[in-house]
């Protein structure tokens, strides 16, 4: 079986991949328990989840991950997932930093997504 | 008993406080099994972690918090932290950019750091 940093690595590929070519197509990786805090708004279940990424105020994203990292999060096989990197949005000229945080939880012989936050983050003062 | 978000946000407050007054005092919130991936580097235990907060090549540190989100993150009452922010160190002109996640653990009635994963955001080019 693939350790924990190879499969945040194929997650992380997976999903953000997913997210740019169809956010719709992420419902799958979530469950009435997950939660998302995006940008401070929370949201718990696939459907209040997949419908807030739906109505991001973009259609054409594209992400560019520049870090990575992955920790086991308990004894049961859980990954947690740390991600910055960058947001191309259709609209703007610049691309926007952002850090990503998901905890991937086993279901079988795959993972959902158990925990998701999101934030953009600013260039410090 | 607080919330998990009140919870949060009186580690975070403890734990850069304590940070920015004098590292070797976090070292009781870490345990054996407790794990830093510190930009890349990981760290194993509170004897690595602490000597590698030691040794960070700053004396004098000042965070500011910018944004601070919250989720359980199993049904024993762990906490997910994600914290963004801006770092001053002694020796720059200009604050850096960082993101930085927590898994706290419950131990009796006090919580420890599981995970803890650190990195500086760059401005998106």
């Amino acid at each position: 079986m693939a350790d924990f940093s190879q499969i945040a690595k194929q997650f992380v590929q997976f999903y953000y991949d997913t997210f740019d070519d169809d956010r719709m197509k992420l419902a799958p990786l979530y469950t009435e328990q997950s939660m998302l805090t995006w940008e401070e708004k929370p949201f718990q279940g696939t459907t209040n989840i997949i419908t807030q990424l739906q109505e991001l105020p973009f259609r054409q994203v594209k992400h560019q991950v520049a870090t990575l990292d992955a920790q086991p999060s308990d004894e049961q096989g859980s990954i947690l997932v740390f991600v910055t990197g960058a947001l191309l949005v259709e609209a703007e000229q610049r691309p926007m930093s952002y850090s990503q945080t998901f905890q991937l939880k086993r279901n079988g012989d795959s993972y959902i997504i158990f925990n998701d936050m999101f934030r953009l983050v600013y260039p410090a003062a």
